[in-house]
């Protein structure tokens, strides 16, 4: 399916970052293939993690507030799976 | 500097897990150009974070193994140095 | 203010487990005061730490599905305010 | 069994935190029973989450530097137990 979604006007955005992220995780490897120094490749993974967590959560706030909301809005059975739907997500994200 | 560490026997290992992740990184940056469905992306960069903090982990197992063990055994200013910088990165994986 | 909110329904249900919690968190400090072995005692930290953000999950749908839901249901500024309050919320959660 | 450990020496610093860890899970339970704003509810439970992260980053830096270091010196089966025992403690804090 290909349609607008909450976060469809800032997509580019997106995409820049993690266009970003995958640099930073082929350095990632780099450093390992050229044997570096533990505690910066784990430095390096922390940065990814949380720039990764942070592309998350603004995807999450974008869908909470147009997918999430408009379905509680029209309330019923859709209401109630879009928002265990987006429960699970969070949760998803909290004990990655 | 390029020396043996505690990771360098499974070097093969790691980098063949962090192409993987590149490559799962690029993949959710198609899935947002193709507006797909945001709790599938959110579900993918969950599935990312994982695999890089289960690198992390491993990582940092063999670093405790060797570095820093090491160090303590020799005991002395280096191993309070070794001690604290391993903790540090245990902290950042755990906040991010 | 004491009011309705999106738990209320189930307000027994959170102070119950935290109540548990509670407890859980008073047994940890009796290990370390008996010197239990430093692993026993961090499966129960980590167990806390579990038992703490899955109340916090539970909290968090019922704030997205009434709170947060009727604010963007009714627009404007509160809207605005309650979502970006929410995801602040559940960065603090993905962080902690 | 009751036997010295990394923490002993700062055993009084851990139990202090933890009691008031302990106080602050009360107060949660009493901001749900009083129907306070779930947003304010959340924010402390991630404080008490983070107070207990660092009750355990703390006791594993004392735990690496003691316990595992000494396996590990002396080598062996007991050193390798040792250190897996303590990823695996990483790694559910990690996780949790």
């Amino acid at each position: 399916m290909t349609g607008a979604h909450g976060y469809s006007a800032r997509k580019d955005n997106y995409t820049k970052r993690l266009r970003r992220i995958e640099g930073q995780v082929r350095g990632i490897s780099k450093m390992i293939d050229e044997d570096k120094y533990c505690i910066d490749v784990l430095t390096q993974i922390s940065a990814v993690n949380s720039a990764l967590q942070s592309v998350a959560l603004g995807l999450l706030e974008e869908h909470l507030g147009h997918c999430v909301s408009h379905a509680v809005a029209e309330g019923g059975e859709e209401a109630d799976k879009k928002l265990a739907e987006a429960s699970a997500a969070i949760a998803r994200l909290v004990r990655s």
